[in-house]
């Protein structure tokens, strides 16, 4: 089958109902969890940038809050010198090998009852710990019987170099992912940072989708929402409203390998049958979705998918 | 061949001359370009972020200054309200659809006799325009007897949709590459803000490279330089005192394809025969390089290279 590439309208109807898909995201749900889900907010060791009544939104509506090590330092800086707003937004977690967590900021929450975990492999990034450790405390009585053991103040009764993982590992032999309720977890700071970091974040999409699918992980930045599309045929729904006062352009990136998407529906410029490759030039950036309600992307491969944000507006849709 | 990860101690001898290598890259080039080079500044359209010692230094390193359609906004606001700077640092030109180009700069610029083209086409991004521009600008004499021509005002002889492209199609067919002087190019705000716009930064470090390979093409970005690799073996030099201050972690970033690292010497964590890929999570990243004065990287396809770069210290060394 040939290729093709058409510019449609600005508007266009799509009847999502009619289009075969085997999944479905809805671009909201990114940020404002569903209810049935779990949900955890990770914070990465980056300056947060997003404006203040956003991020204290999304905080609030995140079951867990996670601190990647030095995130924390982050985290304690945002307010500035307001203790009243500090005191509000303590994480349920910091974890890492806690080399850049200030004394003054792992004291700080040591003394609010944070539980901070040192992990000290250097066989695993911070990003790892954080997301083993949020699975192990929606789905692992064991874990929490540790950590709750009041006698066990040593780095709550996780062996200190790899604890985590090892618990993970066993967890995860006796889980049926199938059964796992999903985990909505929006990622901050892992995207625009030093660069072997972002790329780093962007592997993350493919193994939790491959390792831990119920995990639906998605990064949010000043700019953007990043996340990966499903092969097969993946239905994007959003608000009309929504769509036109908090979404720009969009980009369809085959980072990691090269692939076909077979058919979208509802881009400004949709393809069929188009090779898409990084390595070849050939990637469908500044793009946008013109379907009303919905677009519809179905590849041959998962592929990312970028998404531009009006941070300043979003808040009016949380 | 099994796979192989050693980690080496922080700083070991490399001897550079004795590794067979196709290819080779000066870290320092990359920012102070060889003076055989030619060499060209582009400012790409976003916030620019790096120290001002370190921007104007490397503008003065820079043979041809070159704004993508709205960063003549960023380049104009950089000094806030001091003429007497800005009046220094004026592009050679500014190139683009010109839509994000507000009314003030233009005037300014414009009264300032930079050469302003506008290229209405959007089948090619203002990245591909400015490029197409530079090589032009270095091997054109057609182009320039065209803007020259001081009765060709009007957009300065080129035509308004693609006239760039067409000149530069039109030269590329009687252009022996081999004998094309090397372009340095140094790109600033490709990276780091919308994520597909950084991705299309990555797929011209691709398409350079096998399109166009006269230029060597570099990112700069607050934390990294960022360019690409050629496959069979390149050695990269540094001075070792340039490396202790100013250079830290490294990422070796198979991003488009999955490739083999055949070898690497002197880095932290040197491999051998080692399968990388983003989708499978295998990625070496957070490492760095421990040659004292040069490591030697060999992949099987062309790979990207991230090197975090410490800014405010790297103006001791151009």
């Amino acid at each position: 089958m040939s290729e093709e590439c058409i510019e449609n309208p600005e508007r266009i109807q799509i009847d999502g109902d009619s289009i075969k898909h085997r999944n479905q995201v809805n671009l909201k749900e990114l940020i404002n969890p569903n209810k049935g889900d779990n949900s955890a907010l990770l914070i990465l060791n980056q300056k947060i940038d997003i404006p203040k009544q956003l991020f204290y939104k999304v905080w609030e509506l995140h079951d867990l809050k996670i601190c990647a090590d030095g995130a924390a330092n982050r985290l304690y800086d945002y307010v500035k010198d307001d203790e009243s707003i500090r005191i509000k937004y303590l994480p349920d977690y910091i974890i890492g090998d806690l080399d850049s967590l200030s004394e003054k900021v792992f004291n700080y929450y040591k003394e609010k009852n944070v539980v901070i975990i040192r992990q000290t492999t250097q066989y695993s990034t911070d990003f790892t710990k954080c997301v083993n450790l949020i699975s192990l405390h929606f789905n692992s009585p064991k874990f929490h019987s540790l950590i709750s053991n009041k006698n066990a103040q040593f780095n709550h009764g996780i062996e200190l170099e790899e604890g985590i993982h090892t618990l993970y590992n066993s967890m995860t032999e006796s889980l049926a992912f199938s059964e796992v309720t999903p985990i909505s977890l929006l990622a901050l700071g892992g995207i625009g940072g030093r660069f072997d970091q972002t790329i780093h974040s962007i592997t993350q999409l493919y193994t939790l989708s491959k390792e831990a699918s119920y995990f639906k992980l998605c990064y949010i930045t000043v700019t953007d929402l990043i996340f990966l599309i499903n092969k097969n045929g993946t239905l994007i729904k959003y608000n009309p409203q929504f769509r036109n006062s908090c979404i720009g352009n969009c980009g369809l990136l085959p980072i990691g390998e090269a692939t076909v998407i077979k058919e979208t529906r509802g881009l400004k410029w949709d393809v069929k049958n188009w090779p898409t490759s990084v390595v070849n030039g050939r990637v469908s950036s500044s793009n946008r979705f013109v379907g009303k309600e919905c677009c519809f992307i179905d590849t041959e491969d998962d592929i990312i998918l970028n998404v531009e944000i009006f941070v300043d507006k979003l808040i009016n849709f949380l």
